[in-house]
């Protein structure tokens, strides 16, 4: 019986997960695969740390590249993270010595995976990365292998677990954005630097790793439209409350016109609508596709046991075979493909204007919008703390670039204004 | 480049479908899995029937059995259906011919999947059916690849489409149970002999199968709890309704105490749980595990376009090689286990009485669930059609063979009573 041995680069939580959950599940996966599976090396920034696990004599090894050159280390796990740094060269360095690999690095994988799979084809290696995106949801073998006779239409879903959780605090708390992320940080729900999570970043690396599996092209990792939640306010909550929505930041990519139409950004979405009520961290992945219609995958988006799951699940497959192509399909098959021209973009709009209390502010407001042709379906205005009022309002579908005309332009008007949030609706089942 | 050849044998709805995406697909197929794949022969019981599609000259064959004999075909796919019979001598006869089988056939795996997954091992081949369970979902594969490295503790949810549709029309348009399913075959989402679906038998054949690949068992096939919703009546949805519940059939499998608790009856679940919003003909099912916590797969459950959808990732992951075991891992080591006695079931219990409007039927209600050791959480009673009445109530939680005497001991007052409705309440978040 064939043993695979591997070296996992990276001990932190994740890392140690993986390492723990191998040895504990090892007579399990050798039933299910028919192989023994063996954690032959590990290495970490600071080997001497104490991890509350004991390693096996000689298990544990500062230099990764060590590791990687090992002739007996058949697949290379990488959990250090960043998309560039000492992932990238020990990912690029594993597969030109001809190791398999298997990575939950989700930024190393929008920026380099067309590079990476040129890469690993040519040395006839896998190079699988489930856990990089929605946690342990199996979303990418779905999609690979579930869903191969499908075309599918669009990919969308809430990807990103801190700031699904930051907005369902927000409401649950009546708290302002600045006070859930300081508590999700002592939580351990947010990093100590957010702004991969809080600006849509991480969501938008896995809609661009999704986009680019579910329509058969090149990675487009730049260039689109990525906003995050911290514009968003307890007041623009509640108004969508009002009117029968959530607000959730969802990563959306679509098929239109053979360009991709792809896009991270909040979203207003009907109370009864797909993913409304998914909550909390968990992450939940809509798939459009024919002839299969419409599936959905919800589960954990984060988390050292959903992550580690994923990432033993890839390696089981290099050991059992048959996933050969990172993003199901051959690379040199990979189409180059436009991005769609997001101001060419139409649906309804939520804007909310944190006005000053002085005349004619009312008046500013719908002539800009009459004037780029916007009208309006619905129009709130209510006081807010003492000398302001909010002015809240939703569109009739409407061109982007139109929106963003009148939000340059009365933008500039600070004696009007103290603050102007939008945030685009979802409206429709069909996107 | 390798080609496969496939012979399908049943050119239903179904077949026909999988001839024609094939077709559409081949060149992307190609790509996705580096080999050509290529409808060789196609058998039906008619084969001069008009089907609206060109078949080339000679794909056409009305023996299977010279199909499954043709030494250039690679893989059988059998959409004919059925426990046994043809289905059966097809895939077995197949397997000893050393063709891998692809199948879509629920009732045939339920009864024979441990048998055909010895003998396949055998023959070296493979046995896929993903479409045998949740219609489009990729339940199947997620459990054994994508779930790999966990432990589950349980797998439950919606896996009839028919019945599902049923409760939601019923709901919908304030009918019963014998119109709506009128309705239901007339429009094609029920059989016109129901009993399959309605009685439960279709989920019991499709919980059963993942049942055994998500705890690595023997196929439990029989000896458990199996209620359809035929008994369901449009006041039980009301009252349910009223009480914050739905009423859906589920299919639920957990292990308890190295046991398998098996069993598929209607169940009232409250509003904001899980799979209480999973409408129309809609499959879904809730996996739970460790490390991974809880995963959700939802879809279309039946319907030609997802069965296609389904069969066509069979045969292109036997095209890729590495899906070898039919149920997750190795036949000689699924083990045997025992069914979990349902005498010993605790829940909360909804039980409806239509009572004839005679003194002392509350009295005899109440003393038997008294003798019986029952206590009650919330009691209705109201007048229903002229002469009788409605006496709901939900119990606390309770002892399966406690309310099992009472429906005996009351449903034998044939004075009292013109009807008892039992449903069984799932009432939190774990199992």
């Amino acid at each position: 019986m064939k043993t695979f041995n591997i070296g996992i680069i990276g001990l932190g939580n994740i890392g140690l997960e993986v390492y723990k959950n191998i040895k504990k599940n090892a007579s399990d996966i050798q039933k299910k695969t028919g192989f023994k599976l063996n954690v032959t090396k590990a290495s970490a920034r600071n080997i001497g740390k104490k991890r509350g696990v004991s390693f096996a004599k000689g298990v544990l090894e500062k230099d990764p590249f060590k590791i990687i050159k090992n002739s007996n280390i058949d697949i290379i796990v990488e959990l250090i993270g960043g998309s560039d740094g000492m992932a990238k060269k020990v990912v690029f360095e594993a597969i030109k010595q001809n190791k398999h690999v298997v990575t939950a690095n989700k930024a190393l994988i929008a920026k380099h995976g067309d590079a990476l799979s040129i890469l690993s084809e040519k040395h006839g290696v896998n190079l699988l990365f489930e856990a990089a995106v929605g946690g342990g949801i199996p979303i990418i073998r779905s999609i690979k292998q579930g869903l191969i006779a499908n075309k599918l239409h669009h990919i969308y879903g809430i990807l990103n677990g801190t700031t699904n959780y930051i907005l369902t605090e927000m409401e649950k708390r009546n708290e302002n954005f600045p006070n859930v992320l300081k508590d999700a940080q002592r939580l351990g729900y947010a990093e100590s630097k957010p702004t991969a999570d809080v600006d849509g970043h991480d969501a938008a690396d896995k809609i661009s790793i999704l986009s680019s599996i579910g329509f058969g092209t090149k990675i487009l990792n730049k260039g689109f439209l990525v906003e995050g939640i911290r514009n968003i306010e307890i007041d623009d909550i509640k108004f969508a409350k009002e009117l029968g929505y959530k607000i959730k930041l969802l990563a959306i990519a679509e098929k239109v016109n053979n360009q991709i139409k792809q896009r991270v950004h909040p979203c207003l979405i009907p109370f009864n609508l797909d993913v409304a009520n998914i909550d909390d961290v968990t992450n939940a992945v809509v798939v459009d596709g024919n002839p299969i219609g419409r599936t959905i995958y919800e589960g954990p988006g984060a988390g050292k046991g959903p992550t580690s799951s994923a990432v033993i699940s890839d390696i089981t497959s290099i050991m059992l075979g048959g996933d050969e192509f990172s993003f199901g399909l051959s690379p040199s098959s990979k189409k180059k493909i436009k991005l769609f021209n997001f101001d060419n973009h139409h649906s309804k709009y939520y804007i909310r204007f944190l006005t000053k209390d002085v005349p004619g502010v009312l008046s500013k407001i719908t002539s800009s919008l009459a004037k780029n042709k916007i009208s309006v379906s619905n129009l709130i205005q209510e006081p807010s703390t003492k000398g302001t009022a909010n002015v809240m309002l939703i569109t009739h579908s409407s061109k982007e670039l139109n929106i963003q005309k009148v939000l340059k332009s009365l933008s500039k008007q600070k004696k009007l204004f103290k603050k102007i949030v939008m945030i685009r609706v979802r409206d429709f089942k069909k996107l």
